[in-house]
């Protein structure tokens, strides 16, 4: 109904209310934007109900309410629950624009595809949260200075359908959600990173799972060595191990969700280490190569992000214009060099 | 000559002004120890000397006015300069005893015995430090609250030679040398760790080397997912390749001086490494078993040094006194708790 007052005017419908979907919901509605949501369990429904936030526990009527006002759609919900809403979605809001706030989005696009929704749906991925969950640890400011990575897959292949009947208008609906949702990952503070799902689920797989799992082992073999390495034990094994606190279901959540790019990261790492054993087991070579190239690896990283945590990142900033000629050829640039984008 | 006046006012004579002997010299003058060095650097030892410093770039004077005075000499020198620095004390300070501050302790004891002065020697590692050094970054307060490991692997051999002639003078001017270091290390705020030097360099090999091999790996692959990959790199990246920011040349160095205890280390971490990505590629399988165990071990780690970095460690103390009957069998009990001990 507020279809033509400007985008900052239309509502938005989270499902879902855990520590994103919560906080995204927080945010918003301090930011003035019109914001409901909906979540399974009657207790969270109370909870946010009592901190003032128009929250329902009846699926069918929010999604209803969402399709009426057509407000942007958010699955705040974890992969397991993904197939049920986007069989609720497609019934009971058959048009409205969605996205979503996994750690994978391969996986997503894929589920999203089988029910014929690709061209309503932006794929989302804000970067931060914590090993806590559910509505009691949400807050305002989650998002500040994160980055959101949105998907534009679907601008790939739109582009390269341009020549079919009706593609300017599904290209045009479509580019209404993408920029819906980019706008709401800036309203929010978080920096947007924009990229298709397989080369996120790659770069993902490196720097979130695969540390993951590499901090569950040095774990393990830190603990092997009994008392004595454990008192022994100071900052490296101290940083080296920080994730491997975080809850068991959840680490074999993130990465059996993304088997694929993680398995081809921890074939790399295998034959990494592989190959420095062998340089440490053989007295006439040494750790030179690993150790200059982890150190100048690190350096790139430090450049990029900063020294130390909540430093100014230095990241190229590329402004795009949804829509115009050539701009998924500037998606795909700035996301060679890694760059966050901002909008017309 | 200050021999019977208590070990206080006995002086220690540090050789070597680095970091860790700079930072030693600091902090025992400033609690009103009689210390003195010696640098190989003139630059060095006109800055100590500028900070009013008791120090000489003669070292044979140096070692001359240790054997002189009953000092305790400590070895602030790194590795490859300790067969010729064992030389010079053989010569010049015949009679005295002795410590070092290397983070390896095998290497160290072999070298000491090969030079026959097993008897004079007490191995040590104050496990402070940061990645950068020479005297300008010496500081007061660099031990507070960190651990000093000290050897007793003396200890275990004049206990089981107890019925041979001479022993008991050898075993009394030993235990004298122990309890001067160990002493000293409480001086300046440590906290005093024993065991004997190939139990600790296989658990510094755990959770000190590894930890630097593992974040090495860690950043190549990372970085080999290029920039977008670092720039969505957050805190689980950040905190798993942090040491990969240290000196390329000080991880060789550490990790090639504890070749053996690390290959066992680096061995045990591909088998956990290798039979998680058969979890991972088994669609049968999943990653339970590596996700809980990790969990656990990084549990025990923070349920002995805290969560987070600073917080109040909570490690036995069992207090021991030297050269009593059964002190040895104390001392193995502590370690295989990961106590720290004090002395009567």
């Amino acid at each position: 109904m507020n279809e033509n007052s400007g985008e900052h005017t239309r509502p938005i419908c989270i499902l879902g209310l855990g520590l994103i979907g919560g906080s995204l919901m927080r945010d918003l509605a301090a930011a003035g934007w019109p914001v409901y949501g909906w979540n399974r369990s009657e207790k969270t429904v109370k909870a946010a109900q009592r901190d003032n936030f128009d929250v329902s526990g009846d699926l069918k009527a929010t999604l209803q309410r969402a399709e009426e006002d057509d407000a942007l759609v958010v699955l705040g919900v974890p992969m397991p629950a993904m197939p049920s809403m986007l069989e609720a979605l497609k019934e009971h809001a058959p048009t409205v624009g969605f996205t979503d706030v996994t750690s994978v989005k391969a996986e997503v696009h894929a589920l999203v595809e089988e029910h014929g929704l690709t061209d309503r749906f932006v794929g989302g991925h804000p970067m931060a949260g914590t090993a806590d969950s559910g509505w009691k640890v949400t807050m305002e400011g989650l998002f500040q200075g994160a980055v959101w990575v949105v998907t534009y897959d679907n601008a790939v292949v739109l582009r390269d359908q341009d020549e079919h009947e009706g593609s300017a208008v599904r290209k045009r609906r479509w580019l209404d959600t993408w920029v819906r949702v980019v706008r709401m990952a800036q309203k929010v503070g978080a920096d947007v990173v924009t990229t298709v799902s397989r080369r996120h689920d790659g770069a993902v797989a490196r720097i979130s799972h695969l540390p993951h799992v590499m901090a569950e082992t040095l774990a393990v073999a830190g603990d092997a060595g009994g008392p004595l390495a454990l008192t022994l034990a100071a900052s490296s094994f101290r940083d080296g191990t920080r994730v491997a606190g975080t809850a068991p279901e959840l680490v074999r959540a993130m990465c059996e969700n993304n088997r694929e790019a993680l398995l081809k990261a921890l074939d790399e790492t295998l034959e990494t280490l592989r190959e420095a054993r062998e340089c440490l087991a053989d007295e006439s070579r040494d750790l030179k190569e690993l150790a200059e190239e982890g150190f100048a690896a690190r350096g790139r990283f430090e450049a990029r992000a900063g020294r130390r945590k909540g430093d100014k990142t230095n990241r190229p900033i590329i402004r795009v214009r949804p829509g115009a000629a050539g701009w998924v050829e500037q998606l795909e640039s700035a996301e060679s060099m890694g760059a966050q984008i901002s909008i017309f």
